[in-house]
């Protein structure tokens, strides 16, 4: 049996989440339908981040145990012919069995695009959140500063949220600037259920002028979802990488890809 | 009798070309049919280029003449609420009747989009052209500066080519590197039929090394579209600004924009 790493981009927009589902399309059961068709045995595919429906990656990281004697990019290359065009696997590489996509990872960063226009972008609505307000970003850009830190976050947490421990660390969180955009970046140890997207439903609320950079901190300290503003769309939520302490992507692949 | 500018963005994937074909979907036919719904009467419209099926645009500029009195804001929000989803009016504003959409544009922009990976990329293929082959990108930067200035470009115009001068004047023509992209950036005061896709085509050849940097110097040259490499796919395409002297967009708004 060996263990392979698999780093995955799709376009959420037609997947109804990562996470299988009886009766639905999601990015887990594509992958594991392309994985039979592949190797020939059902195997279980076990991701990072168990991404909502709607929400893009370009950067998700899923493993994988088979049986296959198939090399990593010779496997990368069978998986992409039997996927369909709105998921791609863009690295494989065998990786020790002590290697575990979601309970291995040391911090995964996501970007929410937030695109201000009056009209319709169709190059850009796929992939962003679209506000026609004025925003007052400089308040927007302080209060996203403030989730830096250790916090209990339960506030920012969907009341569906199952874990318990509502204490996570964000290593970075900044609204930045660029041309029409905003990009509300966001690096954290882990996520709590919703987690970016009420950060980003309570930024706008602050944007908009419905809150004041006082009553968001007000909103964090509180732990209730109730202080906290609503959850944002998922189509302009994109996960960007998954990180791995020794992360096995930073090594040269251990074979050589073959010409084409 | 009034006549309205309109600045339009589209995603070419799902039309076939601007122009008016019958039984076709094309941009033309989907605003035309919009400014029927708002107007309640069938207008003409002029549109400064007549991109191929495929080919998106961010900033094609069209023109219309009405006789509705709705304010240019108020017509940009209704022909909005008509039109699909990949399609959007994103500035509309009266202009005087000696405004023409093709016929007065000084220059136009386009961008074509190469991006190189082994892997589908579900976010981005379906505006850029995908490359998996190494490139030698200094050759093709070198060859993209030489398309600059006055020149027949014959070699560059596809065969189906209706117009008898084939010269025209390239005021920039440029390979940036931009990551995992490449962005073919030319602005001309006019093209030919496929030329920026011919081009690119060519700039490819180079770029595998299947032509020199004088081969390419010498296809342009040589008047012969057979001199010059295949047809780069029109996804990459994408019109990016359409360019007037004394801009009427460069003005303010003759009219406040009613708060929302």
């Amino acid at each position: 049996m060996r263990r392979i790493m698999l780093t995955l981009e799709y376009d959420g927009t037609g997947f109804c989440g990562w996470q299988l589902q009886p009766d639905d399309r999601t990015g887990q059961a594509v992958l594991e339908e392309a994985m039979a068709q592949v190797t020939g045995a059902r195997s279980r595919v076990h991701a990072a981040s168990r991404t909502d429906s709607g929400v893009h990656a370009e950067g998700q990281v899923a493993h994988v145990d088979t049986d296959s004697a198939l090399p990593a990019g010779r496997l990368l290359r069978a998986l992409n012919y039997w996927l369909p065009d709105d998921i791609s696997v863009i690295d494989a590489r065998e990786v020790g069995e002590d290697f575990h996509a979601r309970f291995g990872a040391a911090s995964k960063l996501y970007r929410y695009r937030i695109l201000r226009s009056r009209s319709p972008r169709p190059l850009r609505d796929r992939f962003a959140f679209r506000v026609w307000r004025e925003l007052d970003v400089p308040a927007m850009q302080e209060c996203a500063a403030l989730l830096t830190g250790t916090h209990d976050f339960t506030s920012f947490a969907s009341e569906h949220s199952e874990v318990e421990n509502h204490e996570r660390t964000v290593l970075r969180s900044e609204l930045i600037e660029d041309g029409d955009e905003l990009h509300y970046m966001v690096r954290a140890d882990g996520f709590l259920y919703n987690m970016v997207r009420i950060a980003v439903g309570t930024l706008l609320e602050v944007g908009y002028g419905n809150m004041t950079v006082e009553e968001f901190a007000g909103a964090l300290s509180a732990r209730d979802r109730n202080a906290a503003g609503p959850t944002a769309r998922a189509r302009g939520l994109t996960l960007l990488a998954v990180e791995y302490p020794n992360d096995p992507r930073s090594a040269p692949l251990r074979e050589p890809r073959d010409a084409e």
